[in-house]
């Protein structure tokens, strides 16, 4: 078990909010969903490619560039009108179910919580507020501040300086292994979501703590107040 | 136009070699070859996730663990073994049908030519020898010897330096964006092959040679040979 943190920092996109809304969007332009799989890893790997060439560009935009090239390689055209509109989906997504009530507990609880996105600033302010999640959060920083992508060793960094905080004092709390790779990188614990469809596909083992929803996660801390 | 170039350097998989041979072991597994083109942007992903918390290993391992991942989220249980031997289907792919008779014309007419993949040394050797392009490359480079992927400035450095040429003097040609923007970080031209598949996707603009097969780029050298 790890230490108990002070502040557990959230991933938002699959960690807190559900990106089944994007479904049907996909269905208009593919004929079927599926090709959300692959737009979310083009969409990832863009993110790195920028990292690695010093193009930071807003994590929508990476998206609608994936987008519209995903298409393309089908033969379907899109405009890059149409493709903004439909990865603004993401700006109004649901929360998993279970969410808002784990926040809850988890603040009561006595702990800091703060998420930390490749999304935009303007997006994830959007995100929380249109989930009414934005109550729980002290802070909700963006990869922007620093124009790089998770899992860039800078971010993390970055959030724990503007948290004022060791990275042995903070939780990384993520539906993705690289993101809780990334975090072990510059010495932060993790906490890995196993939501259906995240799987921990590296090499790594996983953090000690795994669960398989955020309320789960409420219940090991509030078996462990005491510590 | 760019200056006539000294080295060409060029990307091996789906620049040189077909990956049409994995189809029929992804629908074995899928139902549908379909899947290829996540399992691909996840490996990229997965690469690049790699250089940033610095756990290199070799591109078929990686490209084995996204397997069993995309696999496990579809409920779909693969061993590790399964997945080596799918993704060891890459070492014997067939040569687009116009490369090596554009290598033999780009050779004659006087440069040197050099491959430079994310694919292991061992990998790369036998994709070359399997496809009987070997004859043609004065070096087979992998990212393997720096432990850093494409499009890390690093591998270009590298192999600018292994070939003993400044970056205006080699032209890097890939059929995936990323990769003509990574040697362009480091001052390299680029020639972007427009294959069926192969979407220019990037804000950037496109370099100066976009050629739909290596057939066209051996043309426009000719062409230019008095240059």
């Amino acid at each position: 078990m790890v230490e108990r943190p002070l502040v557990l920092i959230f991933d938002v996109n699959e960690t807190l909010l559900d990106l089944t809304p994007l479904q049907p969007q996909f269905a208009d332009v593919f004929g079927s969903a599926d090709p959300i799989g692959e737009w979310f890893a083009r969409l990832l790997h863009g993110s790195l490619v920028a990292n690695h060439t010093n193009r930071y560009r807003p994590f929508g935009q990476i998206g609608a560039e994936a987008l519209i090239s995903l298409a393309k390689r089908r033969g379907i055209a899109i405009s890059p009108q149409r493709a903004a509109t439909i990865v603004s989906t993401m700006r109004q997504l649901p929360p998993y179910p279970e969410v808002a009530g784990a926040l809850q507990r988890l603040r009561e609880t006595g702990f800091r919580l703060v998420t930390l996105t490749n999304g935009s600033n303007e997006t994830v302010a959007e995100q929380l507020a249109s989930a009414a999640l934005d109550r729980y959060f002290e802070r909700a920083l963006s990869v922007e501040a620093i124009g790089r992508f998770k899992p860039a060793a800078e971010v993390y960094r970055y959030a724990l300086a503007e948290l004022k905080v060791e990275a042995d004092e903070a939780l990384m709390i993520a539906a993705h292994d690289w993101d809780i790779i990334g975090a072990r990188a510059v010495g932060m614990p993790g906490a890995f979501i196993e939501r259906p469809g995240s799987v921990w596909g590296l090499p790594d083992p996983p953090p000690e703590i795994v669960v398989s929803h955020l309320g789960e996660l409420a219940d090991l801390f509030a078996a462990t107040m005491l510590f």
